[in-house]
């Protein structure tokens, strides 16, 4: 498959216009209830057609017998029958045109051998129906293009990410963090028992959208390890994966094989394969999402070397000690430097040779973007992390100071991360941050480990282009 | 010195009920200032005195020339004045009677050879006047009992954490994060140049400090490491200490020697002491607060084995997975207990092992609490990591069961631990388990690595007690 031959195929998927839920519900808690209620809720501008056998209507809206009497064009299908009648609800969708289904029924290959057997008839359905799909087994799905929120009443904040998780409910309460943090979702999948469409095929289609930035995966084990890793090692060369992978040891594994009956991978054995397919591997779920961040707003570095100023000696040691710890360089300034530096400091500041420390010095504060320039300017300097001059309050000066740094980027194409602004704060720099796509963290840790992504996806670019 | 004599000595410190600003100004932004309106307006209920060579008043309150001048007693002198009056200014303290000082005044031994001699000044001063000082080069503190705030306008959350930290700025800002995440603090010392108290008689005080529970540090060198070391062995006997080191390489350790003149320690020297002494190392820094938190309130495991129960399964498998790599045993339940449990669970949740999947079965409620009921009670079962019955809605049956669950450390003896619970939601699980004081987060990582501090803590306690 070629993938623009997927790109079409997944175009009614991630873009309806319509959709039917099949096996719509009248009662609160069922699944054919609340896939009615999201969609509805959750703001999708299109009609939503509820299929059942004998209501008239549910949640409102006229009901229909099967697909095939909805009198409109439906481009997705949402199936939440019982395991038993889904391949021929999927027969019947084929013969109503409809060429994309979210299958969120259960009692597939989760649950035991029948299950499997149901699993393998709904996929020839499927194909033999012309019909791509996820799931089944799934928790649904939200597109921000399209507005569809079939994982929650409540639409995640609308971004650049792309999430695809190998956990439903866990992954939906990772987007839900991450939205409460600020950081938006463009596509967000819940994979599900992935009979048809897998993790391989929705790393393919995000490649080519135009709506993502980033791709963030929440993996517990692999269907087909060596075509995931091959299309992983081609979308890189035009966009970031992260990958957080469940079971790293024996009671890891054990608790996959029961959730997902995925088998254990070696964990050495999937570092390296991240290492040599060029994903970004993340220690923690919730990395997923504040590298990401860094990763689609930010232009990538032409090395790991790194400046660091802060106006708060703690910081710039916790930063900068973090980003060595990480591998990132934080060179000595040159001589040279130092003494341009010297005299723009407070006396009480120490001697600047990187991390620079503004020593609390807010007697002017466009300080702070002076001596972000020049240590932006310095040839052996690849990125920056700074603290923001929003402490000094929040007067004219402070905003043009702050738009000065945030707008290093544009000017000099080298990344800067914010360090000490909390991502969600309305104070000045944060916000000035905020508008021009400068990535800010509240700790020095996460700040470092944001401009270790960049620098690590950068080196990844380097590799593969052959640089 | 023995420790009844410190805390006398350092009562006036953390319990004052009268405070001195000497060298208090009008002007906004100067320390002079800021040492008044902290305390007036961070609730301070004592009467606060400036001192001033000639103003009549100091934002509002009458000012006098010296602390001699002061009609009142005097608990607790704040000293903003410059260096080199600051000698003057203790033995002028020190003959009205004053115990105790903050000297804020930088320009002592981190400003080279002259500052030291200043240094080796103030010393001696204090020691002639029988003062104890925090400081000098510091940024104030902060202590509950006595609701005086010294280094922010805005009281931090009050609670049972004391912090001590090398870094003022950063100290404070961790503080303020700490608060915003609902993390109290029963005292917080930026400890400065540490001339007079240090690192090791803060330990000392905080021993047989009844409004403190745990102790966490922020450090960047030792002065007296033998001497500190020594005394975390004795603290540790009752009170956990975490400590958080900066400069873990020799780019964290030069800014470290930019900023405090301290000394590069090899990490794995101070990991190795750490171990031999009972210290609990972390290696980012708000997780002080997030570990202590957890153990102020959660009872001590007998042991390190977890069992990990979760209404999703991904919760399952990445909580399970951090026990497990960071050390602790999620052990199989045994045979009688999965057979008990089998019928109690949806039939479509995989089998109870450990991790208990209850699979978003929400039917009733109760089952939350009766299946952890059941894995408290094992005798192999040290410690419970959870997620709360909040999902179901915020009927009382919700709230029942939250309360049956937030009781088992009263009941067994054992640890409880949330996750998947916002520290600072407003929803029945996340509320019921504050007020049960049971140690709640959002993700899986923080809620193993509380119940791992829990088990390093116990581990500690029993090897000093040679249990």
């Amino acid at each position: 498959m070629t993938a623009p031959d997927l790109r079409e195929q997944l175009r009614p998927l991630f873009d309806p216009r319509s959709v039917a839920v099949v096996g719509a519900s009248n009662t609160p808690g069922k699944w054919g209830n609340m896939m009615m209620e999201r969609p509805l809720k959750g703001g999708f501008p299109g009609p939503v057609y509820p299929v059942h056998p004998s209501a008239d209507e549910v949640m409102g809206h006229r009901a229909y017998p099967t697909v095939l009497d909805v009198p409109e064009s439906i481009d997705l299908a949402v199936v939440t029958v019982p395991a038993p009648a889904a391949p021929q609800v999927l027969r019947e969708c084929g013969a109503k045109g409809i060429r994309a289904a979210v299958v969120i029924s259960a009692g597939f290959s989760e649950s035991g051998v029948e299950g499997e057997q149901r699993q393998a008839e709904i996929v020839t359905a499927a194909r033999e129906a012309g019909i791509r799909f996820v799931g089944p087994n799934c928790n649904g799905m939200w597109s921000a293009s399209s507005g569809l929120s079939l994982h929650s009443p409540t639409a995640p904040e609308k971004g650049r990410i792309a999430f695809i998780s190998q956990s439903g409910a866990f992954g939906g309460s990772l987007i839900e963090a991450a939205s409460r943090q600020g950081y938006g979702v463009s596509r967000f999948v819940s994979t599900g028992n992935q009979a048809d469409l897998n993790d391989a095929d929705y790393l393919e289609y995000l490649r080519d959208d135009p709506e993502t930035d980033v791709i963030a995966l929440y993996i517990e084990g692999l269907k087909d390890p060596r075509r995931f890793l091959e299309t992983a090692r081609r979308v890189v060369e035009t966009k970031p994966v992260l990958v957080y992978k469940a079971g790293r040891n024996p009671v890891g594994a054990r608790a996959v094989h029961s959730h997902t009956a995925s088998l254990m991978v070696p964990d050495e054995v999937f570092d390296a394969a991240c290492r040599q397919f060029g994903l970004i591997r993340v220690h923690e779920a919730m990395h997923l999402f504040t590298l990401a961040s860094a990763l689609s707003e930010a232009p990538l570095p032409s090395g790991h070397r790194v400046a660091v100023m802060s106006m708060t000696g703690g910081q710039c040691v916790v930063t900068s000690d973090s980003c060595a710890f990480l591998g990132l360089d934080v060179p000595v300034l040159d001589e040279e430097t130092q003494q341009r530096l010297i005299p723009m400091l407070a006396p009480h500041a120490p001697r600047p040779r990187n991390p620079v420390d503004l020593a609390g010095d807010f007697r002017d504060v466009r300080l702070f973007s002076q001596v972000a320039d020049i240590l932006a300017n310095l040839p052996y300097i690849d990125g920056l992390i700074v603290s923001g001059p929003g402490g000094a309050g929040g007067d004219e000066r402070t905003r043009e100071t702050a738009e000065r740094m945030a707008t290093i980027p544009e000017r000099t194409g080298k990344p800067v991360v914010g360090v000490g602004m909390r991502r969600m704060a309305d104070e000045v720099s944060s916000r000035v941050f905020r508008e021009h796509a400068v990535p800010s963290y509240e700790t020095p840790e996460e700040s470092a480990r944001a401009m270790h992504a960049l620098a690590t996806y950068a080196a990844i670019r380097r590799d593969l282009h052959g640089e």
